[in-house]
């Protein structure tokens, strides 16, 4: 890969370190020669699933967003604890957030959220063979999800209508329709 | 839709005001009534390009992407500025960094990229019918891209190799090769 625009890092200053992000500016030297700075957001990466029922409905997750002051309909999803593999986090992302089980749990792809500001990456997993837990696992306590069961007809719907409105999502939903639902 | 689970804001503490995103931390109140800190990333706002030259081949650009420490190849893509309109910010975006215009922008979906912490909102537009400029405009001073024409084969071999590795671009390939590109 191409490393001519490289930006060496000149110094650093560490902004904040939150529960979640870190934020610090980078100043750093350009491929002219000029300096500028860098906001930089941290983030430990998240594992996103498409989870499908037996009966061929999506799995999804209605949550307020602070960020945008609104409730989103999201396919579940999660951060990465420090130092776990992404296939475990999405097994217990689903289990927490759904009640769902699975032993088939696939990667489709994986993408950085906003390269621009932030390290963020989402690992995207399709679970299949879906089983329902009898006791469900106590997801984060500050955390308060509804499930959703819906055909990828009402998602598409629902996208159009901006009650699903973000990435990982609209990704998974477009991934769904041409890979699992084509005519 | 369902405002049961709001998380209504307690207090803020303005954490930082940057150049191109703001952080504050809101303390919060749970729809169970105990009461939680939200870390959350302002950004203006952005848009993305996919744009299809006369030959089939889709205009990317290269570009160091610091919070990653290395070279992507995306769609192009810009911030919106204050008050702009996403479809103006888009055609200019697209003469900046690729130097070429249009008369076709169609807006093709619209997605907020981590609405766990930031409100960045993507608007991914389809520009046709492209003219190259015979003098291409300035973009922005620290910004250094590289053009690159590729077609839908090569993207998709970029994206199974690493090269492209960010949700909009990801969804704009996904979108092209099912859209543009049908057999």
């Amino acid at each position: 890969m191409n490393n001519e625009f490289e930006e060496k890092t000149v110094s650093t200053e560490e902004i904040y370190k939150g529960k979640i992000i870190d934020l610090r500016i980078d100043t750093v030297r350009l491929p002219d020669g000029n300096q500028s700075k860098r906001e930089l957001v941290s983030h430990p990466g998240a594992v996103a699933i498409l989870a499908v029922t037996e009966d061929d409905k999506l799995v999804m997750v209605e949550q307020y967003r602070k960020p945008l002051e609104k409730t989103l309909i999201e396919i579940p999803a999660g951060k990465l604890e420090k130092g776990e593999n992404p296939e475990t986090t999405a097994i217990r992302e689903l289990e927490e957030e759904t009640g769902y089980s699975t032993d088939s749990m696939e990667l489709i792809n994986s993408f950085y959220t906003s390269p621009g500001f932030a390290d963020e990456i989402v690992y995207l997993y399709k679970a299949g063979s879906l089983k329902k837990l009898e006791n469900s696992l106590e997801g984060d306590e500050d955390e308060f999800v509804s499930l959703k069961e819906i055909t990828i007809e009402e998602a598409l719907e629902m996208e159009h209508s901006g009650y699903i409105h973000d990435a990982k999502t609209s990704y998974a939903l477009l991934y769904a329709k041409h890979f699992l639902f084509k005519d």
